[in-house]
């Protein structure tokens, strides 16, 4: 009874991973969000046990106990009791210490074993972090979708939004956005007339979104992939990742190297985003996008920067995250096998 | 009994005034908003009732009931049964027709007495209209906190509070509005170390402005005006102008003249944003502020746009459809004997 438990607990999805001391993955499973924060305590340990009960469902029974586990989620999560998550897991097979990590580790070590460097991570929302000695030694954003998470999937959302917005009653150029938009939105295109002043196919827009909560905007980022070189998506794209760029570069330290891992759809499943964070980051012009002081910084990125590493997700690190917890030293080989064991498994 | 009332209701305060056939205004009083859309209908018909009776109380005792009543309100409360309304304001006196009229036509007819032109309005929200024959004839942008209202209060202090998280973490350039908004929300200055990675002072601002509702960021306005020449301050200010200047130049058609009336406090109370917004007009230049796609508009302003009108509410313009409504001409004389005896009231 040596085997670990490795958990990676999204606000849309989670992840489940059942690591030998060696670091073998030998069951895997994944269920809905398992973040407290976004979704209650009870639904989050109901997704939590239901990626466990799916792991431990590809192990023999005499492996269905745990010496330990680690949970990783978002930072707010932090503050969450650990105890209570851990009481309701001990029914599944959990017979040693629960401990709570960041999911900005638990992404950065599934890129990599060393223990500093730096991650960006942009899914709904957006931050970046430098890991030194271990622990996350310094953030940039992360501040919400009402103060920041430039460049995340909210943040390009919102942006199609207000360009689309704008673009309806001609204070913006026209876009391709609006078609895209107005369609995901069941919106008829424009009618002629106007009621109130108001361009019908807008006045059906502000009713539409205003009965979101402002967080779904995110579901509209896609559509600044799908439109083409249309200029108002472009321009979407660019200010995203001088944002983005932006973030890392408050983080960045001079002589500070090491890996780099992206995390986060907008940055793991587009290359777009991601290559033009890569071109801010090398330009010595790189702004902050939409911040309003946009000062060139003249900070020369770290070499490791420049070759970041992509992952899906946090599972491996948070496997990596147990393993460490437990006293057992993570080295290229158990990295290697802890990778290539879990892809057996997906 | 030929008197009639008129109303501006607007999302923090009423104001009510008795005003006669010849356009003399008898009776004025004010309260808290009067917005149903904003307070619940019984809050606002109660703060209507409230200013009623204040006017009342200023006129003599025949002069106590009206042969009809307008009460002007921000647009999205055409919707409510005005019928509902006149019930609850007969008992006060009133003994004919309540119309409802666009908050915007009151703005512009606070102003001026001609039933053709524009204005620009920028309170919590901001929003541009022509008006054309006496009605609204097209708005730019008075799409709300989440979608638009680019240059209102609200999006000035957004942009403020968005600077500052900024600046604490490094994204941003350090701004003199750091230290503003800290001392407004009793934030003490920063300390050393991090937490989790994160400043403490920005930890400290996350935690107070998720506590608020977005719209009440509007709150953090007036900071942008007190930072002196501060680059980020002065920014916020130009990109507000741009965007207004925006709105207006949506509207603005080639060959309409009429005049320009400016309301709402930010064009108001001071004159910084206004002026800013008249020389982004003035300039073959003027682009769309922070909208995605900054395309130079070459539309030549109409003559009136270039000195405008600035009104402190549209408690003139709810008298002045007041008596249109009750088939009385407005000129020249009558409105300035509707702003002279009010002028003399307040």
């Amino acid at each position: 009874m040596n085997d670990l438990l490795a958990l990676d607990a999204g606000g849309t999805s989670t992840r489940a991973v059942i690591v030998s001391p060696e670091g073998r993955c030998l069951g895997y499973g994944t269920s809905e969000g398992g973040n407290p924060a976004s979704r209650g305590f009870e639904a989050a340990v109901g997704s939590v046990a239901e990626a466990i009960l799916r792991a431990r469902a590809m192990v023999s029974e005499d492996r269905g106990r745990w010496a330990g586990a680690t949970l990783a989620m978002a930072g707010a999560s932090l503050h969450i009791a650990g105890e209570r998550f851990a009481e309701r897991l001990r029914p599944l097979g959990l017979a040693g210490p629960l401990m709570i990590e960041s999911d900005l580790l638990a992404v950065f070590h599934s890129g990599t074993f060393h223990d500093r460097g730096y991650t960006l991570v942009s899914g709904t929302g957006a931050i970046a972090a430098r890991i030194r000695g271990g622990i996350v030694d310094a953030v940039a954003d992360g501040t919400g979708w009402l103060l920041g998470d430039v460049g995340s999937g909210f943040w390009i959302g919102h942006q199609v939004m207000r360009a689309v917005a704008a673009a309806l009653d001609g204070r913006g150029a026209p876009t391709a956005l609006t078609q895209l938009v107005l369609a995901e939105l069941q919106i008829a295109p424009v009618a002629s007339g106007r009621l109130l002043g108001r361009v019908p196919a807008q006045q059906q827009l502000l009713a539409k979104v205003y009965g979101l909560h402002p967080v779904e905007l995110s579901r509209f980022a896609p559509l600044v992939f799908a439109a083409g070189d249309d200029p108002a998506a472009q321009d979407i794209v660019h200010r995203a990742a001088d944002g983005l760029a932006a973030s890392l570069g408050a983080v960045l330290l001079p002589g500070f190297d090491g890996p780099l891992v992206f995390g986060g759809s907008i940055l793991t499943k587009t290359e777009v985003v991601a290559d033009a964070v890569l071109a801010a980051l090398a330009s010595s012009t790189r702004g902050s996008g939409t911040l309003p002081v946009d000062e060139a910084k003249a900070l020369p990125a770290p070499p490791g920067v420049a070759a970041p590493i992509r992952v899906a997700d946090g599972v491996v690190g948070a496997a990596v995250l147990a393993l460490k917890g437990a006293g057992i030293a993570v080295d290229q080989d158990v990295f290697a096998r802890l990778t290539g064991s879990l892809a057996t498994l997906r």
